[in-house]
């Protein structure tokens, strides 16, 4: 079959590879139909991400059919359409049971990491029962799509973390996509004010079209000053870091009202500031997440009632064989005005 | 009156001062019975509390006597025997509806800080209907004192934001007075691993009197890999900061599990390192906390009712004019092993 | 000064009173703008509220202006524009520390029950500070009149305690003006399915048109069965009673899902069947609220953002002095399709 | 093999039965060690639970040794000790995500139900991984077999769905086994009053022995009056209904404080009355539930760090070959003072 090949930093290729085979009971192969790229596997291309040893078919999300499952797989047959999630869960370990998925001591995220993963023509999924979620009849599978990875994060790691409630007011720093999906899941608990901020002024304009009531251009150095003067000097309810450096969580420590919360979303390089010099009386809680998929149900609900609509976020499509055009596209993201990308299988 | 005065860094004394009238319709005078000293008051000798200005009366703590109430004063009449809370509170702004005392527009900490405090004959206590307590009949007063300051700012700070729970593992960091009160008020939630930390043998023997199934001298470097050796390599759910420095908080981050929390009770002086490029992914959370004193009624219960014992914590006496003494015994507290003192007015 | 006053059951009457003159030092004297009549008024007339004496000014609701204020109020200064709580809050007692406001033992829900009302050109309101809003700059009147009562009393007695979450299911039995005000907060947490039951098809068609995915006329007795049908045999997530009969708290035992919740709003003058024979092991909750108007602030915010529209509620406008009319229009809803109508004063 | 078998109603039998074999991939076949018997499987005994048909063997409750396991199950080998859940959990199921195992589409109470159970020399256990846990070294087996049912059942249905807290106070109406469960665990969250009320002074003097600060004999009708008296005319905060009658259920009804929760445990045969006339405005809460087991490692650990200590509940010991005797000595409680008997296999 035909699968993208991370080969070590900085290379990357089409291969030829054998169809996957079930190898435990609860293993399921999927025929993909569709997938995407995730920033992620931009990283894991540069060689940034030690788990991931070259030879590896990237991707960790898509949906697909169930071409055949084993022995052990109960909640799904062949035919069946389904959404894969990023995050492979066992349901019996400790982390499952308390619904930190992302830390299943035989799952977690290992497709396209420790495993093979979706970019390819076909995928074993282990633990299919309950790390694939039945495609409902008639729905977007694009918009499902958008449900493997992006949207729980947003709403997991910023939003449910960041407890953002009606009538209160939410910074997003960050625009990229995980910052937009964070905008668009966020609106799910109508907050009064959910202002955007980054340094790409083409961004802000996406995210005031997604919800965004003020958006704010960094580049000045005077975000946390303009934030302070929206929110009658307080800050932020909720602030919600979607990048990842020090900047940002600066920032994120400047413009945090007291009593309010920080929420992590970005993968972080290197270590921060964290100012309990002024913090330890503020009131504050900072949580970080690596997305659990817990919500995909939930998720699915407000995609198929309409809600949330997903597919905003789909900028570009593609083809298996184009991928390497895709990566490109949306690895200049910045010129192409790339968010999501959808690849047909 | 007579009274005890900061009178610059490094200087301080007994004064005579006029005794405090009714400055609002709000206010109470109230005639102390007994107070204690806070490590906060030995940071504001030192000159390190730049809110608290030369010639201020200090201290926050202490039961008392209503001497007189104001016009608008509903709850108390003079006689009535009173509970002070180191925290003032409207019960009117936005952050006391939320529970948040201790940020108060008009109240929080303000007694013997920004206005004059208990270590007096008499205290003017502003809002007092909402920042007095009535003592229950046949109390002991001095468990009470424990309940100005102390035990609450362990069991908001550090047991409730820190979500100890039954069965739960916890790692308390500093066994000072208020890592004591914590390991005192984590007992009521039944958690089933109280490990204690510190670099005073003698302070760990009081640990362990007081509860703790465990104690480690973090002297040799070696405590996270102890605490990871005593929770089978997971790290603890709850890891409390209970100094306020950077080693100390960084201990922490070494040893709190995945999904666990770290509560901050500690005050810091300068910031910290937070090592994001780990913990990003460890779904945890980071509190902080300035006491809010909203648990008082619900501790006030558990003294009652036998639950703690917060009297453990008293080693020492003093009479009013012997604060000085007092002082200077608290404030040696490695030599003299003194952990809350109570000075009888 | 005019006002409406009851006179015993079947009874009632525009009466010349004399303006309200402060009582304690922290009442206030609001000269009303404008109010409106409640359910209860009506009850009330019929001689139903045993609490409410003949002589009695009704009126629980309602914008004004501030007249004048008692010695202990800070907040507020003649001149300032606010909004009537119908619950009024001492913020001191014990049940207010607990934002049981109903239960204030000084306060609750006193105005036009215990004490003179909102249906007069003045009105006294005891503490005034905890009891009153202020009203942002430029905001619609007549909306906020709207929260008083009607949408703080759908919010937390139906969307709060009913946890309506993000793609749930709710049923909302009873499309009276109380029924639609929970129709309209629910969708501040985007439920997937807000099905509405009554038994009058322009209410239902009322409810359709604000924001009822399903809506289910029950004079047929099959209203159960069709939940079944919409929500795959399992019944709701959340079902709120909003009428106060046996028959409809009845309904909502049928059309529970396992692990639900029944939201009483109604007002119950009869004890009910509750089959615990069945319901024992469906792990669901029954919950009873007296509106605390806790959540008023947060209603200002999403009035104020736009995230809900409380005037779509607002069906008729009179003048004080044709408040009888009023009270006939909004007595024969029926007929006249009223749902809460304005008084001007 | 020996089992113990219900037969119709009013007629039971030790039998020979063939061993189990493994069914399903995830089944596990155990060597029974401990058993005990239940208040439900008198009812089963008597023919009032239709689920159950005669012919099969009786038992949810037990520890064992692993014999032999399906091909799916991997948490599990043969010759591990292991604790025997009453409820089955797929783990996979909706319910079974939310934390309702009870309701598990596949599972929930089916041991001795509706598959045969634990009351003989062999059992088969469904959905092992997640349905049996493992026991800890040097574990006491007779503390466990209480962690199968009764415990958990206490714990959730009375004291986590009822929100015992420290400080509060608690009224359990009912002191047989499941009253006197709840009474341990409660302690777990230190309330201040833990009020037992029952008609057996017997049962009475246990519940004082295991931690009732109060208990009252409520033959004279005067039960409410008196929990009135101690809790200052408010009730108590929760009240547990663990008899399952009309009766009892009222009681709750009578001695729940405004803001309290009423957590009914009890199995209930018939509908009950709930005074809605009077609860609607009191802001309080009822809650059902059939136990779920998913605190049973919580409580294993509580139990490990004996902070609490079930083999209180332990009367009786009986030989598999004495189950006669031992349903005998069970089922005339008020006699024979029996709560838990551990039969050993």
């Amino acid at each position: 079959m035909k699968a993208f090949v991370y080969q070590g930093p900085g290379l990357k290729a089409m291969e030829d590879r054998p169809k996957p085979e079930i190898q435990a009971p609860s293993d399921a192969i999927v025929k993909m139909v569709k997938t995407t790229i995730c920033g992620t596997d931009l990283h894991i291309l540069k060689g940034d991400v030690a788990t991931c040893a070259p030879g590896r078919i990237l991707g960790h999300e898509g949906v697909g059919i169930i071409d055949s499952v084993g022995s052990a797989v109960t909640a799904f047959r062949p035919g069946d359409r389904v959404l894969i999630s990023c995050i492979s869960s066992c349901s019996k370990c400790e982390y499952c049971r308390r619904g930190m998925f992302s830390h299943c001591t035989t799952g977690g995220w290992i497709l396209g990491n420790t495993i093979d993963g979706t970019q390819a023509e076909y995928v074993r999924t282990p633990h299919a029962d309950t790390s694939l979620y039945p495609i409902p009849e008639g729905a977007d599978e694009e918009a499902l799509v958008m449900l493997s990875d992006i949207l729980p994060t947003g709403f997991e790691c910023g939003v449910l973390n960041g407890k953002v409630a009606p009538g209160s007011t939410v910074a997003i720093v960050g625009a990229g996509p995980i910052g937009l999906a964070t905008l668009l899941t966020a609106q799910l608990y109508s907050p009064s004010e959910l202002i955007v901020i980054d340094l790409d002024d083409s961004r802000l304009a996406v995210a005031r079209k997604f919800g965004a009531t003020q958006t704010i251009n960094s580049g000045d150095g005077k975000a946390a000053e303009k934030v302070m003067a929206l929110t009658g000097k307080r800050g932020v309810d909720t602030a919600i870091e979607a990048v990842g450096v020090p900047a940002t969580f600066l920032l994120c420590q400047d413009l945090v009202a007291a009593g309010g919360v920080i929420a992590n979303i970005g993968v972080h390089g290197q270590k921060v500031d964290l100012h309990l010099e002024r913090l330890w009386s503020q009131n504050v809680a900072i949580t970080t997440r690596l997305v659990d998929t817990v919500t995909t149900p939930m998720l699915l609900k407000t995609v198929q009632s309409k809600k949330i609509d997903p597919t905003r976020l789909i900028t570009h499509r593609f083809k298996l064989d184009q991928i390497l055009e895709a990566y490109d596209t949306f690895g200049r993201a910045a010129e192409t005005q790339a968010l999501k990308v959808i690849i047909s299988v």
